[in-house]
């Protein structure tokens, strides 16, 4: 048994102690959990700056140095976090379903834990206490494994919080970090089978394909997003501009960025003028196919541009004949998370919303509304891109499964 | 790209036009469907009679040989299964959850298909034309991986439902059949990333282990039941005699039949003497623990026999200490389908149905209950022993997933 395996079966064994509890004692572990992030901040800014020293010495970029830096304010921010997971319905104990047979059976289908829910993902230590904070709240346990470059700052967290759980009367094995950072160790969580009831991988698409080639547990599949914004013929062409540039420039290091436009033909040379000019002036770089750059400057598109996640401000812009083509378009190179039209036709929308495959798809919105915060569900995993379980933002909701009970005095099947 | 990739990517290719037809349409293909059984019975039991030939002579055994075969009484009961489906609620464009943010957006989650559904399975025929009518009701191309054994079956029913979907203007794409019967054509199934929305193995532990292990698309795993009948202190025992002999009696060969007994100490002199009275009137051969058979004759179980799926007339019969060691027990051995307690006492029934990780969990009830038919559901693909999507019996809600449409007038994120 790997040192992977016995942190998951230690995780599986402890998940039962947790699953009994109430939704008062799981948020009093919150509580706690908050509490102990607040008296910690010396030991964690202490750990977090040698994981700052090592970044710095092997050269991280200065976006990867701000991810991975922790301060007393963002360390609030996480408490503050925790504590708004208190405030927030139990995802426990729901009657999903509810019924009599005629023979007088009582089936409800209600709401359980999962168990064990392993995440594996890169960059911000925070994630190490939002993900703890979830799997608590849903009465799960929970195995992270983050990256090599923040091991020092989520050690210092995880002993935190499991210390926090721990005098709460419950087991520390509730969480648990993995600390070896190779790429051995995903494996060996992938091929947790009857340990691990999800693996979450939050990430790059490499580490996502990796994770689901080599996984047998379930896995969910978050975060990739090739987003396309479609502006239709019959689009408000200023509400278009606004539409693309929130999309673009709001935030283009996340999945619901956009990361290519595409134009219909017969607004190409009214709509690509103003569009660019706006991109510009915000320091998005375009890159267009042929028709593109026949009305503005841009630097040639090439194939590859189609299938990119650029997740900086560089946008790829095609004009497509129409409707048809678009769909075509994004049925080939989406990755099913969001994609957005901007169209006052009424059945180019319900075409568009009917036959677009993705988990979210927007109607003159921008692509950044694809968010657990904005959608209301007060806190969020990841962004389900997969069809099975969750898909499109994941709460808590998500992370608990079902289980019929049944009740009857004697009842047989004839 | 193997054989088995081109006959998805068809599917995957077809599966829209399916998507976009209504409620109406779908029941005229399903009713297409059963003209064409009805019409085919000359060629359909042709096969057949191929397939017993070639079983007979390899050395089949009778079970098998039965479960093989068609006759014009099957084939009404299969035309019957598809024209039920007409008559049962369309799982799809139904709204989860719909809810006004804020600024405006309207947002929706609808029930869309997942795509494309392939399923591996064993032994009858008539699971062809089962999962074809599920997945074209539910809007979803498939395709079909039966057994060798049934090859010639499968391929005249498939011809069949492929001419009747085609008649009714689709693509006959959208019920396809994989005619590669070999382990290998399994496994490109489960490599086909981006073409298989989902696979579900049916059959035994061995298939769904090396479905599971060898697959990269999403799997639900269904139907290995190791099912335990625990009879508490507090149970009413002629009751107790009656559920225990009803979950290992009534149907052996299935999943939801009980395969251990589990016995509290305290009535093990009273109890047991009268359940193997009744078992051994039924047939049944009883395995016991040395407090077993200290009560009453049985052959010794051995340390495998607790895991042991049996599927026939073998009952595995244990002596335990109190609930603690049964739901100790259970949760050693249980395969997570379905547990049932025998006991009048709420407090051990309590426990029971929230300690016990299982997809179903009975009280006072025959553990043949967990079934799609007798929870109502009408129709059911399997039944899901994992915990992600779908848990415990799966009808045409299960073969859905979800996506969130956002209508807006021009919201941009501030």
């Amino acid at each position: 048994m790997s040192d992977v395996s016995a942190v998951c079966a230690a995780a599986k064994t402890a998940a039962p102690a947790l699953a009994r509890t109430s939704t008062a004692q799981r948020d009093a572990v919150l509580e706690a959990m908050a509490g102990a992030i607040d008296g910690g901040h010396d030991a964690i800014l202490a750990a977090n700056r040698r994981d700052l020293d090592a970044g710095a010495e092997a050269g991280l970029s200065s976006a990867m140095l701000d991810r991975l830096r922790l301060d007393p304010d963002r360390l609030r921010g996480v408490a503050a976090g925790l504590r708004e997971l208190t405030d927030l319905p139990d995802p426990l104990g729901r009657v999903v379903r509810g019924f009599t047979l005629p023979n007088g059976l009582d089936v409800r289908q209600v709401t359980v834990p999962l168990g064990v829910i392993a995440m594996v993902y890169e960059g911000r230590p925070n994630v190490t206490v939002d993900a703890a904070g979830l799997a608590v709240k849903s009465g799960n346990a929970c195995v992270l494994r983050g990256s090599s470059s923040a091991i020092n700052s989520n050690v210092a967290l995880a002993e935190l919080l499991r210390a926090a759980v721990a005098d709460r009367g419950l087991p520390a094995e509730l969480v648990s970090l993995i600390t070896d950072t190779g790429r051995e160790s995903v494996k060996h969580l992938g091929r947790a089978r009857g340990l691990v009831d999800l693996l979450i991988p939050r990430g790059g698409a490499g580490l996502i394909s990796a994770v689901v080639a080599e996984s047998q547990v379930p896995v969910i599949e978050t975060g990739v997003g090739n987003c396309h914004v479609y502006v239709d013929r019959a689009a408000d062409l200023d509400m278009a501009v606004d539409i693309v540039a929130n999309a673009k420039v709001h935030r283009p290091s996340v999945c619901n960025a956009a990361e290519t436009l595409l134009v219909h033909r017969d607004v190409a040379d009214a709509f690509l003028p103003r569009v660019a000019e706006r991109l510009t002036a915000d320091g998005v770089v375009l890159r267009g196919d042929e028709a593109t750059r026949a009305v503005i400057p841009a630097e040639p598109a090439s194939a590859e541009d189609w299938d990119t996640e650029y997740l900086d401000l560089t946008l790829a812009v095609g004009v497509v004949d129409g409707l048809d083509d678009a769909l075509a378009h994004i049925a080939r190179h989406g990755t099913l998370h969001t994609e957005a039209i901007v169209t006052q036709d009424r059945a180019a929308a319900r075409r568009f919303t009917s036959e677009v495959d993705a988990a979210a798809v927007m109607v003159n919105a921008s692509t950044r509304f694809t968010d657990g915060g904005e959608f209301g569900f007060g806190a969020e995993i990841g962004i389900s891109t997969q069809k099975l379980h969750a898909r499109g933002p994941m709460g808590l909701a998500e992370l608990v499964t079902t289980k019929y009970i049944v009740e009857g005095d004697g009842q047989v099947r004839r």
